[in-house]
Formats: structure tokens, sequence, C-alpha cells
């Protein structure tokens, strides 16, 4: 196994150590606990709390988002493994400023199930809590049964509309139905190369044949809709823009953001060949695209492969996007 | 071939495309050339211009660091090859503000060449020119031929020093001066656990063994000091920092930054752990980190390993490194 590790059972621990070393003037943990982070800079207070939680391995998401402007709390389970819901309830908890707390995270039936708890825990202690659940990768079900999706990368969209909503000092249910209009109109879908080592394993879990790329996997390396030979820069682009735009069409003098998202193993300047493509394409549909974000947002490890992410804006959700935020891996300052 | 790419012979220029089409508010091309980045952001009369160049594969070095705060302008050759002098003189000429223009490059033997030439043909033109190489990469030759070092990710920080220097107005001479002094301080070394794919090749130039590693192996995958049998995450930084400390002893009170550098292919969560280790190591010796950089800063497109970069500042070099920058994938603000 070529993972650059100590021993595979501290790998969470060991890389929650290392954010502490590095940002703790940032971030801190929860008395303690190597599960779960909460941020570490000044909170207004009243402020509605945004929490997520998930499993470990897909740094920056969701540990990198942790601060200014996105989210107050993250729970973090072993890799790709969903935490407790105590851990969950007590994040909750430590996250109500007064005004409630928005439960923010990807539709995973492990992660569902524990934050279902640990509101109820929380509400118990008279804590209000909202629960919004992303789904925004189309490839993981039909569109008839979109409930059924998984989050993936637009998960940082859903964040950053949350964020700065929040830091606005809406009310829970206002963050609550602007994130929700957001959800609307992101959608996402990726393609992978090559699988990940989950650490604990030692190996692949799955395998992409030579030659062949896996068109709509997850994040987990959930099989997608097809397995085609391998496809260029601009096959791709055009392929899932085209699957993106058949839900959500879009016209001439629309704005979107464009999130063009590497799982791990792909090289940038391969990201912005794609994106390249992709802006190519809104552009002639009179489109404009509105602060791209090109790199490593949602990985899964050393896997290679990459996602494209449409949000379309409107004039309210252009300025939350637009808002300030600063964490350890997302600085959306002064532009 | 797993790459995620058009043409290969096109890589180059659809990377500086989809730049274009990214940060075209930010940074912009010399009269349309795809070779040749330029900042679009406001230049403060006077200032003295800080310019790099090399080839290309190394994202975001060097492109993405053209903007406010770092370089000034940045010419690209083909994959792991220098641009031509031409072009380097093309933007010297253009990034000269009437106080003259500091060539800041690694220590490689085409881009020497081409920039004594470029320095030669500005300097016709009446442009004062000065010239540091870079040579932090303490594994490509002993102490006693350092002249002969290459130029790795301690890159980055000489860009920070001299942008810093440049934006307080400094002369050249001056710029100069407090460049070298952080070179002196700034030693870096890495090691690879999987090669790269030259787009054009189309398949790994070099191997490296099932379960090595290649200590010292340089970011075009040139020949380390050894390979190893695979080593955990806690004996690499070790022996890396052990390396550094052995040719730049530190001691109890000393501040310095460290850079853990991805080459490409290597998660965020094991730079992590191998900053938690180093940075662990660092505070038994009683030496305090001061603004640490966790990421990929200079990659060797998808292989995978990383270096460690070790900055020892004095009350100077650390205000130059925590003055603002902000550029496409660099941005210090608000720290």
């Amino acid at each position: 196994m070529k993972k650059i590790i100590n021993k595979p059972e501290n790998f969470v621990d060991e890389t929650m150590e290392g954010i502490i070393l590095a940002y703790g003037d940032k971030v801190k943990l929860l008395n303690g606990d190597k599960r779960v982070l909460l941020t570490n800079q000044p909170v207004k207070p009243g402020k509605v709390g945004i929490v997520t939680a998930g499993g470990s391995g897909h740094l920056p998401t969701f540990l990198g988002y942790v601060g200014q402007g996105l989210i107050d709390g993250c729970a973090v389970g072993n890799v790709f493994a969903s935490p407790s819901a105590q851990k969950m309830a007590d994040m909750i908890k430590a996250c109500d400023y007064g005004s409630g707390v928005l439960c923010l995270y990807g539709n995973y039936g492990g992660d569902t199930m524990n934050f279902e708890m640990a509101c109820e825990t929380a509400e118990f202690d008279d804590v209000t809590t909202a629960q919004i659940r992303v789904r925004d990768d189309i490839a993981s079900s039909p569109v008839e049964n979109a409930d059924k999706r998984r989050g993936v990368a637009g998960l940082l969209y859903a964040y950053k509309v949350a964020g700065a909503a929040a830091e606005k000092m809406m009310s829970l249910d206002e963050v609550v139905a602007v994130t929700e209009k957001a959800l609307a109109n992101i959608k996402t879908m990726g393609v992978a190369t090559t699988p990940c080592i989950v650490p604990e394993v030692g190996k692949p879990t799955f395998s992409i044949g030579e030659d062949k790329i896996e068109v709509g996997m997850g994040i987990h390396g959930e099989p997608g809709i097809e397995v085609r030979d391998m496809m260029t820069a601009d096959e791709i682009a055009e392929l899932v823009l085209g699957k993106i735009t058949d839900e959500m069409p879009l016209a001439e003098g629309d704005e979107v953001s464009v999130l063009v998202n590497g799982l791990g193993g792909t090289p940038l300047e391969e990201l912005l060949i794609v994106y390249r493509k992709v802006a190519m394409l809104l552009k002639d549909k009179g489109v404009t695209v509105v602060m791209p974000h090109i790199g490593e947002y949602a990985t899964s490890m050393e896997m290679a492969g990459l996602s494209i992410t449409v949000f379309k804006l409107d004039a309210e959700l252009k300025e939350l996007l637009l808002s300030p935020a600063s964490t350890p891996f997302y600085t959306n300052l002064n532009k």
C-alpha cells in the first residue's frame, strides 16, 4: 500500500491533530474530541449555527470548511463512515448561539439516521434544529427519485449560501429557505478514472478498467451510470454539462457559478482544461460564469477524476456566494 | 493513458485558455501569447517587477502565483521544458514599471540559459534586471556543490518575500538582498511514491518500485538520494526534517514557516499527518511555526509524494511572509 500514513487505524485522529497543530488559531476540538471540530473565530451572538458531518477521506470536505462564513462545526467518522449521533448532538449544542442550528449534510443513510437522532437529542435540550440533506449528484438516481440522490461537491455551495445567510443574521427559517432555493439550482455529475484506497483496507475496494472511465461514479466509488472507453476533456465537459442542463435548462442572460472539482489524483492542469470547455459551452449559450471554483474541494483521497457542479444564480444567491468567507481551506475575501 | 485532456500537444495552450477564461479579471496574456501570463490587477507605479518562468506541469507553480503580492509575470514552456529567451525578454519588458525587474526562478539549465539571454536583450532596451536562481532542494546536490541544487517548492516562499518587498516599494537592490537572505534560510527535501505522465509521452517516463519510496526525488522525476522500502509518515517527517536541520540548525526560540507540499497525487489527509509530526518535532525543539502551508503548491502533475520546506524567519522575513497576497491560486489576506 502506497499511503503516506502511520497506523491505518490512526488515520482520522492524526489528520485532526495535524489540523489543530496547523490551524489551532482558527479551529478547535470540542472538549478535546478528535472527531468534532468547531470554529475558533469570533461568532456573532444570536447567529444561526451551521453544522455538518460525514465520513473522513474527502478533504477539504468537510473539516476544511469550518470557519467564518461557511460552517461552525463538523463531526467526522472513520473513512467513508458516519460519525455517531452522540457526537453530532454534542456538536449541535455547541453551535447553538441562541437562534437554532441548521444541520446541512450529504444524503447518505448513516448520516441521515444519526442526524435524525442527534436533532431529537438536541431538541430535548431546547435547541431548535433544522435539517437539509444535499442531493446534488444527478447521476446517483433518476430525476423521478431525486430524493434518493447523494450529496457531493455541491455541498460547498450549500455551505457557502447557508453560512453567508447566517452571517447576515437571517433567522433559522430564512436560512433554511434560501439554502433550499440554492439547492434546487445546484446540480453535479462526476467521472472517475482510478479507484482509491481506504487506509484500513490497504488496497482499492473497487476497480476501473484500463482505458475506461466511470461516468457518474460517487465519491466513495459507488457505481455510476455507465463505464465508457476513456474520453477526452472536451467530451467529458459536453457530456456532463449536457446532463446537467437537461435537468436545469440555462438561457441567454443567466448567471451561474461553476465548480470543477478534482477527486484527488487529477492534476490542476486537467481541471483547467475541462473548465475551458465548460466555459466555452456556456459562453455559446450566452450564460455568464460568476466566481468559478477550480481545484480540489471534495475528494476521495487519491481517486483520479473530477466532477462538474453548476449553480444557477439569482441576485440573492449571487450576493451570498460572493460574501466573504475564511477557513483554513477556503478563502473568499476581497473578490 | 488516463489523462483527462484533449490532444497532448494542446495541453499547455488549453491550460492557459482555462486560466484566462476563469480568472481573466485577475490575469491576462501578453499580446495574446498563450505562453506569457501577466497580472491584470493594478500595479503601483515604480514598483520593482518580479517575474519567473519554467516548464509546465507544476501548477499552481508557476502560473497560479501571478497576481498581487507575489509575481507580476510568468512565461511557461512545454511540460517540464523551459520557455524561449524571446518570450522571457518580452515578459521582462512588460513587467518593468520603471525600477527594474527581478527574474526569480528555479536553478535548471534551460531556464538559466534562456534568462541570461533574455536579460541581455532587456538590458539592451534599457531595462535594469537582476537574477536569482532558487536552489532550495538539498537532496539534489551535496552542500559543497550547493550552487548545482535545483529549485522546488521553496520557490513559493521566494516569490512571497520578493513580491512583498516589491509592494513595499523597496529598490531592486533591496529586493534582491532580502530575497537572497530569505533563500539562505529556505531548505526543501521531497519523497515520491509514484511517477507522473508527460502528456506527449503518454506513459510514465520513470518507475518507482512497488512498496518503494524515492527519497530526494526531484519534481521532474530526477533520481533522489536513495530508494527505500516504503516509510511511515512519521519516518518521512523525521528523515526530511533531520536532513534539513543538519544543514540549517534550529534552536529554542526560533520561528519558522513550514510548507508540506503535495506533488499531485497525495491526499490532503496524508499531508496533514506528515505536518503533524513535523510540528511535534519542532515543538520539542522549542521552535514556533508561523503560517504553515499545507497543500499542493508545486506539483508534478499526478505524481504521488510530498516535500517539506522549512523557512527560518527573522523579524523582516516574517513581516514579508505575512504581508497580503492575492492571486488565483494563493490568497493570504486577513491572517
